[in-house]
């Protein structure tokens, strides 16, 4: 069950980050096949990421339905466009779901792996957090998870709400549901109540370059 | 005589790429030792992430060919500019040159290595395109690929065409030069006819971030 | 003795390296956790890809030193905020220290996995340069090593030291005392009197694209 679970969660989060990068990708003279890439590298990037630090074989090169359903995401964006524009936040709430579903995703495969919990909980904000960073960066912005700090946390919060669940040896799939639950219900409130960390002031008026 | 030609094609797709990642350097108040670092990174970038993905030895560090390549591919630049400026599409001929050799370099070592048809596919298409995106991100720019679909779009068809001969037992040597000119002219006609697929139209007038 | 030498130098480029990214997020609006990953990233970056490409783990998942070096750095930005600003030159001083220490850390490691002499320059390099390649990639900026050459180069110098030392049988923690200099020295030759390589022109005034 717990396999089938997290299989499961995997593929939603998978769908909701390829939309996510499929939506920043329109309106920027991109092309569908250029879309899809983007959508593709924010949905696996992160994963990606994980499993070349943790040394195994990429998820995806294991089974084709990353691809598959980053095209079924790719034509859900170019059929329902309309009413996705009415769903006015709809692109912000995938983008949060994908960072709860993926974080727990990330903690469970570094457990797995015999990591200490520190590191689980990096892999799982790695996981979560990555892919939309190469979004950014592909599209030539600076990283929102620098500007939000919400993004980066929430993942370290639903970290600790997994690992004292785990603790505390609550059933597996009851603690990777409460924790995607911690990291999607702590980035609304925070945006929802406009909650956010000071920001680091400009230290040097003329800063002496590198 | 299979691996001898495999060499040839990934020298000259090397000097091809780091001539392209060279030029595109040029007049960005890019020292020569960054035009270097440039060229080498469009040559070698692709294949590092693949080696990287595949678990194997970066190929680069087991022979130092790919930086003398680089080295000689700076030093024509700079003696040939002249030459190079009265060639007006000579870039473009030469990404499009090392985007053929490199897809197919790829698609043989994933092979080499075991994997599945589609993932041989995947990683062609990362062999050839990825430098050039490294090159854009590194020169502060949206990748061309994701601008120009027919870019990794030629890759594809390449790896298609290369599995369709493998399939008909076409000699070794003669799959791969068909597979490159498969990109190659794939690309040439496309750019001259200015074939293109439609771009992803903006969704969100005013699109809630993250 | 040894070993003991090499951990003191790398957590002191690690400090050194993670002010300096810290430094670069002042200013831009990016929130403390933002600039705690942005200094995480320029500190560790570069040693994660040379271990990725070594295919050892990434030296940071063993310990967590890293992770509270950087945060007792970002402490130390917040805390003596204003000192720094008068010393004007500390954020190029944190940087060149942290290159000399981390391609003398690069280097070391590679020779202990039984690299080729040039192999291990070029992991020095990479170890040196490509967190604060990373930093700038991630804040949206052309990275500054490709504009000021005597970065990169410096690290060459310091690797070719390294090893006329290391062929002079000297002893290992004087070689790396000196190698380290030698960088750090290099660099700061080289801003302090201007000197730099030639650029490289425009070749194209209308470059065909891609």
């Amino acid at each position: 069950v717990q396999l089938t679970f997290t299989i499961l969660l995997d593929l939603l989060g998978t769908f909701a980050f390829a939309v996510s990068g499929i939506r920043h990708a329109s309106g920027k003279q991109i092309d569908w096949f250029g879309a899809y890439i983007l959508g593709l590298v924010t949905a696996i990037g992160g994963g990606t990421l994980r499993d070349l630090l943790l040394d195994v074989t990429p998820f995806w090169m294991l089974q084709p339905h990353y691809f598959i359903v980053t095209g079924v995401a790719l034509l859900a964006v170019l059929l329902f466009k309309e009413r996705m524009l009415k769903i006015g936040s709809t692109l912000f709430l995938f983008d949060t779901i994908g960072l709860g579903l993926f974080t727990v995703v990330g903690i469970t495969k570094s457990m797995d792996a015999g990591l200490p919990v520190w590191v689980c909980i990096v892999m799982g904000t790695i996981t979560g957090s990555v892919g939309g960073v190469i979004r950014d960066m592909l599209l030539n912005q600076v990283p929102l998870l620098f500007r939000k700090d919400i993004y980066a946390l929430a993942c370290v919060a639903g970290g600790v709400v997994y690992f004292t669940c785990s603790f505390l040896k609550l059933p597996m799939g009851f603690t990777e549901v409460i924790a995607a639950l911690t990291v999607i219900v702590f980035r609304l409130i925070a945006v929802k109540y406009h909650l956010h960390l000071p920001q680091l002031k400009a230290i040097n008026r003329k800063p002496k370059s590198l």
